[in-house]
């Protein structure tokens, strides 16, 4: 007997239906759905976009727990758990789906799943459904390019501080700040000061029925966001080298 | 009588079933489609989805050139009759559907169109459907995640040259480089010299039936490769800073 397949099933920002045909038809198959919850007693944003489009949970199911925290020991151990728990179904033959919102390969729990059952098993066959992520979802719903022809993005965890924002603001078209929640008042300031102010977006769970969108970030000035919040940035001054196009132009480089 | 509604319907990197079930609920209904071509003689690529989908091109429907080309002029003019084009269905009540391939905020000729009709008349309603990038299709294709927890990730036209290059591999954890065919030699050479070459990923129309994925990258030397071409870096080496978590820690700052 083969073993089950364990898919990634990435569904979108929130909205039912910006979940992918194939992340459709998976969820009417006969298959287990797993799901990442936070603790024994919190709900799963990701079951709960399946439940918002109609679907009931089939008996065959399982939460699995993926702890926030940054303890490097406590989270290889769920890992291992999570992957243990999906390999009893896998090795039956069982084809698993693990649920995830937004995008399987984007800042998501299912890269740990695949990577921990992988290093127990490499035979394991590991199926990635690819979706919507929510910065997409974002720019989609402001009706703004995220990337326009020849410009360059950068996504970056505001925690890695104002100088490295402050670069890469400099470096960028646009610039996803992601969790700005501990660093906005100085992130605000900062963009003020670059004149891009007017060029700034904050969007708190994106794409998510509970979606916030403000456009006068400087508002926001002391308050205590969501930790589920993103700046999008757009930064119109940057200074744009020449770019080598067509074919090979070696002379260019040197 | 109210203006017609212009869709900006995103379709996914190529496999029909990478589309969102709003974009397909969106192709069943009784709305104009208008997609973009090349040339007068080049077929759509976005169109092809629709109809390796299953559905047959509607009686209402409309091919808009958006040429290859970076003479702004002649790039304002087109964009001018696309706008011309749409505005006048809209104009007439009717919704007009604009197709296309990966996702509409994301290096696509929807943002030129959108912006188009709204310098022409403002009060024409643009909703963008997002969809599936061809970025994540590929990760997904590859297994891999494009972001892990913490991770930041540079989006570049290669074109910019090898020192931008270097540079934001220094400073990413994972460089997705686009249009890579005339510096991939030079690309390679600098891959190699910065230890990252087992960590790269040559994909070739990613998310398309037409998918090429090559992992021995340095294998294309002296190869010519299609243009669209992307690399997919990861940088295990990047030197991380400390990382400002939870709530506001001031003095971090300082």
């Amino acid at each position: 007997m083969n073993n089950g397949i364990l898919y990634g099933v990435s569904l979108g920002p929130g909205h039912p239906d910006l979940m992918t045909r194939r992340a459709w038809e998976l969820l009417q198959s006969d298959k287990l759905w797993s799901y990442p919850i936070r603790n024994a007693k919190s709900e799963s944003y990701a079951l709960d976009i399946v439940l918002r489009a109609g679907l009931s949970l089939p008996q065959q199911h399982a939460p699995l727990i993926f702890p926030m925290t940054h303890d490097v020991e406590k989270l290889a151990r769920y890992w291992l758990r999570a992957a243990e728990t999906v390999m009893v179904s896998l090795y039956t033959g069982q084809d698993v789906l693990f649920l995830v919102e937004g995008d399987a390969s984007t800042y998501s729990t299912f890269g740990h799943l695949a990577r921990t059952v992988k290093s127990l098993d490499e035979t394991i066959e590991i199926d990635t459904v690819a979706g919507v992520p929510s910065f997409n979802a974002a720019a989609a719903r402001l009706n703004i390019p995220l990337a326009d022809v020849d410009d360059t993005v950068a996504i970056l965890p505001a925690g890695y501080g104002l100088d490295v924002i402050s670069n890469r603001l400099a470096n960028f078209d646009t610039l996803i700040l992601l969790k700005v929640k501990p660093l906005l008042d100085d992130i605000i300031d900062l963009i003020a000061e670059r004149g891009v102010l007017s060029h700034s977006v904050f969007i708190e769970k994106a794409g998510s029925p509970e979606e916030r969108v403000v456009r006068d970030v400087a508002s926001l000035k002391g308050e205590k966001v969501n930790y589920l919040s993103l700046l999008l940035i757009k930064n119109p001054h940057r200074q744009r080298g020449a770019i080598i196009r067509g074919c090979r132009q070696k002379s260019a480089l040197k």
